[in-house]
């Protein structure tokens, strides 16, 4: 059967725009890999009888009601209430969902359980509950007539989690047939030059459908196929998979990854190779990345972050002179930085930047957003200049694609641009 | 007169998820400023037939219906058309809209004018046009029976030029009083702590309110009055306020601050400090957070990231028999990491973390979760040891909030537990 959904927040936070509703993004995403139909998100306050009346009008014009926020053990948790007297299904106490909840608890939070916490085990009679790891709150779904509804935690991590793990399996093992997608992930082109070079297939498309997603610094595509199998979905997405390969060459840098950071540390563990980072403006950025990764201890053996000239001097050894004659922002120094973390931590491969992440330009004229990022090998040291233009977080985070981009691209024998 | 508002974006990408509902975020913000109570988020597709239904329900239950989307010359554009129909308002060709539109566009497109962009010119009868210079849709404000319609564009930065310089001065002249919150930050208690600790004050708290916000590792607290000024507001938060003070204490380390690292970032700035960080666990995760804020290059000098026992070692000079003796995840190599660091970056103050953010234990028995997070001074060296129980996110982000509140305590001269 196709559901048709919507999705209904409840948070004050989200009226008062403390915060998007991110929830309803993530979810509204996620259900159209599955085929479900969205038809309205609604975002109601921690009020119940106006979360009744939200739920009144849901249930005449959707029949998958799925609830974000409000399942905490505080005092402004109605969500689950609410929703059950409205459609008429008693609560009634899990006690495998408490033992869940005492067990996740334990491992999440290592002290003892406030009273309140088990009351969060009480869920609609006849659920389907769903096992919350990342938090203490469980999610559920469950049918009352002729709607079907969930609950789910507001929290973005934890509301995620039960979407993956729990809401999308239970999803498709209702759904008669199958929706696969794949994310191809694009770095080095812009939407529009991805639009470009790729519009004419993305209008046809049909099944399979593709579809661009924006992404900071990158571009991101689903191709998605409805069939009858997983194998018969792969099967129609093969040919045109294989165009959109053959259009995009090495701008493709993986599918079903993370981002950057994750086809880097394949492409590491294949090769058997170490790398390590000296960054002066992502401060930190590059090793974070990698290090949100399990397993990056096998490829990653350091970092610098040289936010000081002395540091860039004392720790990284690049000459005094050389940032004396061409200024911490220069292809010199980016360059020393790398062959010097390289040095100091043994690693096979090396990168480094160093570049204006703003607000203010430098003395020497270099606007906001110049940044060189360099990479380092045992064979030579190659030098990229960018001009990631402005805002902060975005020049950094441009700056950091940059590196593991560079990276990449040596460990698979791809030309560097600028080279 | 006090609005009740419900938002409305019209808009089928919306329901896809491929972008998150910011104009209605970014509205709730500005109306809230103004003193407009939001009651609603509603998201509909590009749908005439729902959006009929949504209005003719959002109609009922508030008193201004702001409509964002749909405005633009697309095939999609449909918002002002139903409005109007729903709303019974004729539409008629606004002379003036339209010259503003054929000056923005020549301003903004340098080309000539597509035909349909006129179209634009024809707004609800008797409308007080908002006009649009960062692109061509115009906005506008009407009245129809006993309710106020806006209409927005969809664009982010269109739909926040409207609202700035027509919708919020507009809604001043119909001024009904202010909304001024601040934002409590508190670390090293759990949410239900907070609740034992503030359960009373925030039951009774009605104007202004007290409201808890979870996140990762800490607890947020969201004082909010309404008055007739921002010194109204002020006036009625102050006494609860004192009261929360008197009984967070130390806890409680900022007000309207991002976070730990910019209650830092303030202090060391106050006191002519700098720091550095030594981050094994936390992989970057420190020098990252300081970073992410400007002004960050005057206080951080830098920092390692060891992710080896050889980097722990050779470049922040760990003594090998500490590392073979006690292990890379020890009290011991925590100290001989902070006292490292701040000997070669030359920085005032430095912290370390050394742990297990998972998924795997070591081989000495440490659980995932087990981090030994120092503090040097040049008095002297203190180890805090926690155990952040699991999810590798999750234990890299206390470790950093930590190494933060560390650095906090000793710069306001505040017990550090555990010493």
């Amino acid at each position: 059967m196709t559901y048709h959904a919507e999705i209904i927040a409840v948070g004050t936070e989200l009226l008062l725009g403390n915060i998007a509703n991110t929830d309803a993004q993530e979810l509204s995403q996620a259900l159209a890999s599955v085929g479900v139909d969205v038809l309205y998100h609604t975002v109601v306050g921690d009020n119940p009888q106006r979360l009744e009346e939200a739920i009144a009008i849901a249930r005449k014009r959707a029949d998958l009601l799925i609830f974000t926020g409000g399942l905490g053990p505080t005092y402004d948790d109605l969500t689950k209430e609410t929703v059950c007297r409205v459609l008429d299904v008693p609560l009634t106490f899990h006690p495998e969902a408490a033992a869940d909840i005492r067990r996740n608890f334990d491992i999440i939070f290592h002290r003892e359980m406030p009273p309140g916490t088990l009351h969060q085990a009480e869920l609609p009679e006849g659920c389907e509950v769903f096992c919350n790891r990342v938090g203490t709150a469980p999610g559920c779904v469950f049918c009352a007539g002729d709607v079907t509804a969930v609950l789910l935690p507001g929290v973005p991590s934890e509301c995620r989690y039960l979407t993956e793990t729990a809401l999308l399996p239970w999803l498709r093992r209702q759904s008669s047939g199958t929706i696969l997608s794949h994310d191809l992930r694009i770095f080095g082109l812009s939407e529009p030059q991805v639009q470009e070079l790729l519009g004419d297939l993305m209008d046809q498309a049909v099944n399979p459908s593709l579809a661009p997603y924006a992404k900071t610094g990158e571009v991101m595509l689903r191709l998605t196929a409805k069939g009858d199998s997983p194998a018969a979905c792969e099967e129609r997405m093969a040919p045109l998979l294989e165009q959109v390969r053959g259009r995009l060459g090495a701008y493709l840098y993986g599918i079903d990854v993370s981002g950057l950071e994750e086809t880097v540390l394949h492409l590491l563990h294949q090769h058997g190779k170490t790398f390590s980072a000296a960054e002066s403006c992502t401060g930190g950025l590059i090793a974070k990345r990698i290090t949100d990764l399990p397993g990056a201890s096998c490829v990653f053996r350091g970092g610098v972050v040289s936010y000081t000239n002395e540091v860039k001097a004392s720790v990284l050894g690049v000459p005094q002179e050389t940032l004396d004659r061409y200024g911490a922002v220069s292809e010199p120094v980016a360059r020393a930085m790398a062959e010097g973390v390289r040095r100091i931590t043994g690693s096979d491969l090396s990168v480094a930047t160093t570049g204006l992440a703003g607000p203010d330009g430098d003395d020497r004229g270099n606007p906001v957003g110049t940044v060189f990022v360099a990479l380092s090998t045992p064979e030579r040291t190659a030098v990229r200049h960018m001009n990631c233009g402005s805002g902060r977080d975005r020049v950094r985070m441009l700056a950091s694609h940059c590196a593991f981009d560079l990276l990449r691209r040596e460990l698979e024998h791809l030309p560097i641009e600028g080279e």
